[in-house]
């Protein structure tokens, strides 16, 4: 069912959802937290874009123009009411299309932020049970991939432009790889664990394009306390 | 000055220190309560091994023999001192050579786990300055380099045998990829921080040799408390 919800506490900002799709999930409140997004930054992108937490909490931080991509037409016109609700037009725009086809949008060099919450798991056979189909796109690279989203953001970014992903710790040697295939160069990296003496299941990197070599590994996010409630920390980003 | 020295409160270990030299560190005591030392294991390796502090400690896990291998004479002489002290002689055997030259000693696929932690730095002109030659050499790439040890690390290990490192973040990549490009498949990794809210100094990683790929990330290890003392979990580690 379609409903008008707040983001966190990003007061007064309102996120149209369908929950019988997917609602917005903690890592788009974390990733826009996450990403550098300094003065100079006029043009962001947000591949994967979803009910748009990513531009909506980016638009709190920043004037530069932020364009959101999102294939599926459904989810990508319930996201066009959100802009509208919370008066963005003049920020936010949307591009309702495979991100692939960006290149007939933009020419290369665009973009100086790049941010993407994409699908985590591989399609397989199993990946189409059980779900909603909008659900099983969001999670599932089935209309897209990490390949294809790396190598559309290297195209669409700036030199020294920086691309911002969160992705499942167990792809974490793969999204490397990729990103030093295709020219991104990981400059910041944090590790997200469901609580403590647990093992990560999530991560944030950021990567610079053609960037100098050298990583740093951030202090760690824990999202849970022992007895379940959110930390400190998490409240904080969620503005609780 | 030579000394004999408690091992943290690993009682009643004794170590022979040289405090003109260098002493045992934290890592030595974090890494043998990081390796996975299971019962079938018989044969362990612990390669730039100084003062032993990493053999004495896993003399207290397992029944498996160990050798640990010395370059520089002056400090070998102290470990065969320590194995003596510590009555330690059925258990731990040294060899005092170029770890490059084990290949006289051992044909391959000899151990079930070998441990190191290796010297930190690159040799530069600056590493030459400022410190006794033993510090230098047991911080500095100059008698072996990461490359060296990972390569004699895979000849000498059996296959599922493990390999355990401790090392500084910002080689984290490439000793990720000197261990894949000679068949260590890692396999755990926990990042070391000084404190909360401080990026990562230094990780250890556990990787198996021909094993199936895919990597934990274990919950993350802080070292000091913002008051400068040691964490709980730290001292527990130390026995203290």
């Amino acid at each position: 069912m379609e409903k008008i919800n707040d983001l966190a506490g990003y007061y007064p900002l309102k996120i149209y959802q369908n929950d019988d799709w997917f609602k917005f999930s903690l890592e788009s409140v974390l990733l826009p937290n996450f990403v550098t997004i300094n003065l100079r930054c006029k043009n962001i992108l947000d591949l994967c874009t979803g009910n748009i937490p990513i531009p909506l909490i980016l638009s709190t931080k920043t004037k530069a123009k932020i364009v959101g991509v999102e294939y599926q037409k459904d989810v990508y016109n319930l996201a066009v009411k959100t802009v509208k609700i919370n008066h963005l037009e003049n920020q936010i725009s949307l591009i309702n299309d495979d991100l692939k086809k960006l290149k007939n949008y933009y020419s290369g060099d665009n973009f100086d932020v790049i941010t993407v919450n994409p699908p985590y798991f591989f399609n397989t056979e199993k990946s189409k049970k059980n779900f909603d189909e909008h659900k099983i796109i969001a999670r599932h690279e089935i209309m897209t991939n990490l390949e294809d989203i790396i190598k559309i953001s290297c195209f669409l970014l700036k030199n020294g432009g920086y691309f911002a992903m969160v992705h499942r710790t167990e792809r974490f040697f793969e999204v490397i790889k990729t990103l030093e295939n295709n020219h991104l160069t990981p400059k910041r990296i944090q590790f997200i664990y469901p609580k403590e003496n647990m093992a990560s299941n999530l991560f944030m990197i950021e990567a610079v394009k053609d960037g100098h070599v050298g990583v740093k590994f951030e202090s760690p996010l824990y999202i849970h306390n022992v007895d379940g409630t959110y930390r400190d920390e998490i409240k904080k980003i969620y503005k609780l």
